[in-house]
């Protein structure tokens, strides 16, 4: 069995010295959040992922979710770990303490996050899909429902799940065919949905369940949708728990990872129909569910991040643990382990590096949220805003397709074992492989990026993140060992800017043009904004060195930059050369000759 | 379940137009192989692997090769598959007609090849496996073993199997345990094998095991080892069979993938000893698995190609028929399948392209084994020969590699279908991910390439294949709607030269430089060799078109030609550039601080 040890010195310097906590926690509202109680908190975080989640990863791959009757059955130990997460208030890190949150600043609760989806992602999709169900309440719901549910959820007494897939609406939500009828002051829904994530379970007293469905005159389309509270158990004034809804999970899905994770068949209504509360207005469901897709989808990028650096603990445990092979060019020395070979070195680094560069671009979309939000003057929590739904796309595609990329190096620093289930590396790669298609696609991330996020506003928003990292390169000038660094950085600057150009003259006018290589320009946008924050770590690693200090973490951030600059970033480059070439080969064959 | 139709156009293609069977069906011993007959055998072949073999491949994944106490059952239907594939004479298509075989050239049954890896990887590998241990037995055996064993082999009647990894001996087969000890003109076998793909099965009547063992004065090391036949039932002179040998298999592995070929663990002698015979001298055991190593590599090459083949073929047909989401920039037009958007065109596109590369390079690297053993010049078998051994790490490694990216991205385009096990499309992935560890994995191959096929001659044997593929783009300059195309590949050619040239100068002092990015050489070399032999295709096929042909496949042709250069092959640059930095970044962070 696979260990896992939080990387903690990492995730300290992304929040302390590269994002700068200090300044983070005298925004108004984040007043707690000084460095020594963050500190803790990610030590607490991180021994109970640990000791507690960690250890169940395996169990919940080889004895995952069933369906027994109409009760979903969770992995053994999985109830009893979520009860002690509830236990320890996790549930509730960044909700606020309006609702009986902990009230962190998103940096720190994304640590966390990355925490538990390391240790256990299949496991932490349940407290993910609950914050998710929070959000859109909080934003949305009625003073009334608010009462009656945020509490409960916060603390996690509570579950949440979302209901928006059907089997002929996934991509494409404006096809929803789910009815809700008004009956007096609520709705009874009758359909299907698919694919909904721990949609039932034993593991909390509820499950609120937020459904998209249509009301019997809405018009066609996205504005006919509207989103209902549709609770396991009805709810008393007084809290308390009433009857069993009317809907029931038939099937669970048979997939390729993620066992331990139920992905629900949800059927509603196949009696009276499922007793539902509106959510806000008729028609507006999607708005809403759009209002919280930008914490989803970071908490799906974070995924990524986190099951690489699991996949990557793994492989260096093995690799200094195999022995095979002598030492290159030393064929009469004894066998050594695979660690020591330059080519398995050099996929460990990969993974490495990657690592650390989805940290900081997945943390410092988070420090953003917490400026978005708390920021004092308006204006800074526009601008981070706007930051935000830039880098979010970004987070999702950039880091879930490295997500699955180092998972599968970390089954190759595996030889055979790899291969073989037990070993458990090939676990992380089934795991990783769902996050590239759930919360959007990365292809529907591409096309958000490029026309939501970059033609919109004219390309504004790039233009502002751009200027930032080439200050971040500039800054090398004053540190010799670094200042060679500038060129290949500025290179890949000039690539993300030359695409962002082509895109916004070609992409404005011809949707093709902007949506056949958006895939493109997403990946390019990960490597180079990874690439500069890497060089802003760079910049502070080689200061602390300067400064004396002989904590080899600093010695080690200069190594894993170096090698981003040269081993990813000059991806960056194939991908910027893909957007400039448009959309003619990628259209020339018809569909019926494909 | 998803169907095969063998992709009988472009094998054609690269084949007869762009290798020239013509040439090849001149030389001695490849007569009979002209164009008439050979499409015939093409047609045949794609015939059995679609309606024979192809719809045993789901299956072969749900229900897997069982052990039932010392038995293996294999997958309900394989046996009867492997019964008509006998019978019709496949399982002899590439081995001479001295033994029984069809003796087809090389490069027409690595079409037979890819087609039975295509339609079913796992079953596809017990052939596979058989022709390893045919071609050891005929180049090493005794005259007496070889009309003992080859005839039953080459006809199928006996299967074949190599035995081997042990436990602490994978990549590095030094340290083999294994022992061999004398018993008058044989010897008693005592150890235990791993991984032994198809090492026990009932689908033929006996299996002759090549095994790897140590005789008990043996040197340590690889001169200390020695080749056995060790067959399952004992053979009598007149080739009835006798006793059963004294191995078994103790276990099968629990793989991600190829569930339907039985990996097995072996153990030898666990009574009396198993009754083996020398191949052979003692101690030239491994240099004879070399010898057939350039075939079982490009074999495995060949199954990274056939599994995006296969994988290509489901995601097209899938989003072909699946309907989700409007046309690109007409919101109001009704519902289109993803096919027509442009994220989904570039996926299916990126498979398609890869594709076409790869078997143009697979199949490239055949015809040159065809020249290399049969031209009557001995100068151009030798560099036929040199080709062989140059292409070989390139073909197994960057087909491999491609292969676990296109199936992966066959996943993707079904968006969430694709996490579904049912859809078989999962399945493509977990299959093609054994195909860059096993049969050496592409570590080896990548530090092969560079230490034995590069530094060895100097950089000979590339030099010469970069001056062939600069001929195929200068042609280009011939056709004016191609004239453009030279620029970018003539910078691929480029990339590869500085790398080639980097390597010489850097890896032949310090091995550590060599292999410290053998990997990104591999691949570099995989994406502008790939990119010469699209080139020529599209020179073809813009001159058939140029002589007034209407065949579609030429215009398809042209567009998959022009897709790889704008998306495939600026890939090259990445690695050429991760080559020219070194090791340094590589190395930096010491083995027990990763």
């Amino acid at each position: 069995m696979s260990h896992y040890n939080a990387p903690t010195r990492d995730m300290r310097f992304v929040i302390n010295e590269l994002l700068g906590l200090e300044k983070l926690a005298e925004l108004p509202g984040l007043e707690e959040a000084k460095p020594d109680l963050v500190d803790a908190i990610i030590e607490e975080a991180a021994r109970f992922s640990g000791e507690v989640l960690a250890p169940l990863n395996r169990v919940g791959d080889t004895d995952g979710a069933k369906l027994e009757g109409e009760t979903v059955r969770a992995t053994p130990g999985f109830a009893e770990a979520y009860q002690q997460f509830v236990e320890s208030g996790w549930n509730g890190a960044a909700a606020s303490p309006e609702y009986g949150g902990m009230g962190l600043p998103e940096v720190v609760a994304t640590a966390a996050q990355e925490m538990w989806q390391s240790s256990n992602m299949a496991w932490g999709l349940c407290p993910m899909l609950t914050a998710g169900a929070i959000e859109a309440l909080k934003h949305h719901g009625s003073d009334e429902q608010k009462s009656l549910y945020l509490e409960k959820m916060v603390s996690g007494q509570w579950a949440g799940a979302m209901d928006l897939t059907e089997p002929s609406a996934g991509s494409d939500l404006s096809v929803i065919r789910t009815r809700a009828v008004p009956e007096g002051d609520r709705y009874r829904l009758f359909g299907q949905k698919i694919f909904i994530t721990w949609g039932e379970h034993e593991m909390a007293e509820n499950i609120v369940h937020l459904v998209l469905a249509r009301t019997p005159d809405a018009p066609a389309g996205v504005k006919g949708i509207s989103l209902f509270i549709v609770p396991k158990y009805l709810v008393n004034a007084d809290g308390s728990l009433g009857e069993r809804n009317d809907y029931r999970c038939t099937a669970l899905e048979h997939k390729l990872g993620i066992h331990g994770s139920p992905t629900c068949v949800m059927s509603y209504g196949d009696n009276e129909g499922a007793i539902g509360y509106l959510v806000g207005e008729e028609g507006k469901g999607l708005a809403y569910m759009f209002t919280m897709m930008n914490e989803a989808r970071h908490k799906v990028g974070v995924q990524g991040l986190a099951i690489a650096e699991r996949a990557y603990q793994q492989a260096v445990a093995y690799a200094r643990e195999r022995v095979q092979g002598r030492p290159v060019g030393h064929k009469d020395a004894n066998p050594v382990p695979i660690a020591h070979h330059p080519d398995v070195r050099r996929m460990l680094m990969t993974m490495r590096s990657a690592i650390e560069a989805m940290r900081a671009l997945a943390y410092s979309a988070a420090a953003s949220m917490d400026e978005a939000r708390h920021h004092p003057d308006a204006e800074r929590r526009a601008h981070q805003q706007s930051r935000v739904d830039l880098l979010i796309p970004i987070v999702k595609g950039w880091c879930t397709e490295l997500g699955l990329e180092m998972t599968s190096l970390g089954v190759q620093v595996h030889g055979g074992m790899g291969f073989i289930e037990e070993t458990g590396a090939a676990q992380h790669l089934r795991d990783a492989r769902i996050a590239p298609i759930y919360e959007g696609t990365n292809g529907i991330q591409a096309n958000d990026l490029v026309g939501r996020k970059l033609l919109r506003d004219n390309g504004q928003a790039m233009q502002t993140l751009v200027a930032e990292l080439r200050q971040n390169i500039a800054s090398l000038s004053e540190l010799t060992p670094l200042a060679g660094w500038q060129q290949p950085l500025n290179a890949g600057l000039e690539q993300l800017e030359a695409a962002t150009e082509w895109l916004l003259s070609n992409g404005a006018a011809d949707p093709v043009q902007a949506t056949a290589n958006s895939y493109h320009y997403m990946m390019l946008a990960g490597y180079v904004t990874g690439a500069g924050l890497m060089a802003r770590g760079a910049f502070l690693a080689q200061q602390a060195i300067d400064a004396g200090s002989d904590d080899p973490f600093y010695r080690q951030k200069l190594a894993t930059a170096q090698f981003y600059i040269e081993q990813l970033l000059p991806r960056a480059k194939a991908h910027a050369e893909s957007v400039s070439h448009g959309s003619s080969a990628v259209m020339a064959i018809p569909v019926d000759e494909l």
